[in-house]
């Protein structure tokens, strides 16, 4: 699957897919950009039953987590790092908040790199945004120490289903000439017009008792209540990981 | 340039990067991973000498800032998204730090698709981490509003150097089977110890008047200083743009 045709893989075949074709793609996907070349991410790889079913009710029990063969958690890892700076009388000084966001940074860009190395050999993936809505359950599940933190879950398996492409904004409404061009409303209104007038955001709409689709997000999906709770719960994780 | 070829370019032909090339890439790179659909960012296009000039010290005076042809600072951008919610009688709720950590997540894989596609087509690249070092420079610089945040900027443009692959850690020291696995002092030591018996990185001890790699890192280039006087500003520029 080239870039251009991806899509997420949220059904798998009941097939393995073996350590050293993972391990392959996680060291090519290593190429990434790296600050200072210091590669401030682990990866923990699931493959038990156990370890799937502790980790699904972090990510509200979606049936990936389950039933893909793999499940990688990428982690943002300083301790590493800090580890070797400490044992070669080096002052380390990476618990803090910008150290968490340049260590989530290179673990992002190697994880994107993984998973267009996977698509491209054949795999489909999903990514769980879920990681960082409950951080403190997953760090305790993978036993990550202080100065790691999960940034990202992907499911990893064979595809067993082929979705339609979901749609895209128009990408020049995305980018900006020289400074950030505030949209006018009208402006505003056409660029999610598309998206309202899909047959299958009319019947999100619908089945959620709703005026509009911008309302299924605030109100259903994504509310301002569940949002402050988990911000609460991330600045708590990152207080007991070690970067605030 | 594949993946697995992949290394930074830092200098560039004098040669321009079509505005419809670049907007093509970004176009196929938005197929990448979106929290709900929801493509929560937007790319500041930089091509005068003028905003280069400005964003130039923000970026240490890296030279490729005013000689790439092409900077573009991809910015998590939940205003968007928030303004047709306003316009919708839908209750945003995403100016917290969840919703920043959501959008910079999405930013980055987009941007890192963006980085793949730019270099399979022949273009050299340079991701410039000191986005973050100092975002209210480049808030200002690019007058970035509310609920958007500068995550990370590329310079682009047509190869003139080929340099050296950098070396990259053994990816098996940075995978572990279903829990985090705290590798043992000698372990620590045998990771990096390719790196430091590397010429270029003796040659850095020697300059610096350092006892070994480490310390170039921790006394010189990322020094605990610095960082924590940066994730001050890093605080601040989230309070600013309404994300904490």
């Amino acid at each position: 699957m080239k870039i251009s045709d991806r899509k997420t893989i949220r059904k798998y075949k009941a097939v393995d897919v073996e350590k050293t074709l993972i391990h392959n793609l996680l060291r090519t996907a290593s190429r990434a950009a790296t600050m200072g070349n210091m590669q401030l991410y682990s990866v923990i790889e699931t493959r038990t039953a156990e370890g799937k079913a502790t980790l699904a009710p972090l990510h509200f029990n979606q049936p990936m987590v389950t039933s893909a063969p793999v499940v990688l958690t990428f982690v943002a890892d300083f301790r590493r790092f800090t580890r070797w700076c400490d044992l070669s009388d080096a002052a380390a000084g990476y618990d803090n908040l910008l150290s968490f966001l340049n260590a989530a940074t290179d673990t992002l860009l190697f994880c994107q790199n993984f998973c267009t190395l996977a698509e491209e050999a054949g795999l489909g993936t999903c990514f769980l945004g879920t990681t960082v809505y409950n951080p403190k359950g997953v760090i305790a599940a993978l036993d990550l120490p202080m100065l790691t933190f999960p940034v990202a879950t992907i499911t990893v398996g064979w595809p067993d289903e082929d979705p339609a492409q979901p749609d895209r904004l128009d990408i020049e409404d995305l980018v900006h000439a020289e400074t950030y061009h505030d949209a006018d409303d009208d402006t505003i209104r056409r660029i999610y017009a598309y998206k309202e007038s899909l047959a299958e955001n009319k019947h999100f709409v619908e089945i959620n008792h709703k005026q509009n689709l911008a309302q299924v997000f605030t109100d259903c999906r994504y509310t301002r209540k569940d949002n402050e709770a988990m911000s609460t719960g991330l600045l708590e994780a990152l207080h007991l990981q070690g970067f605030m």
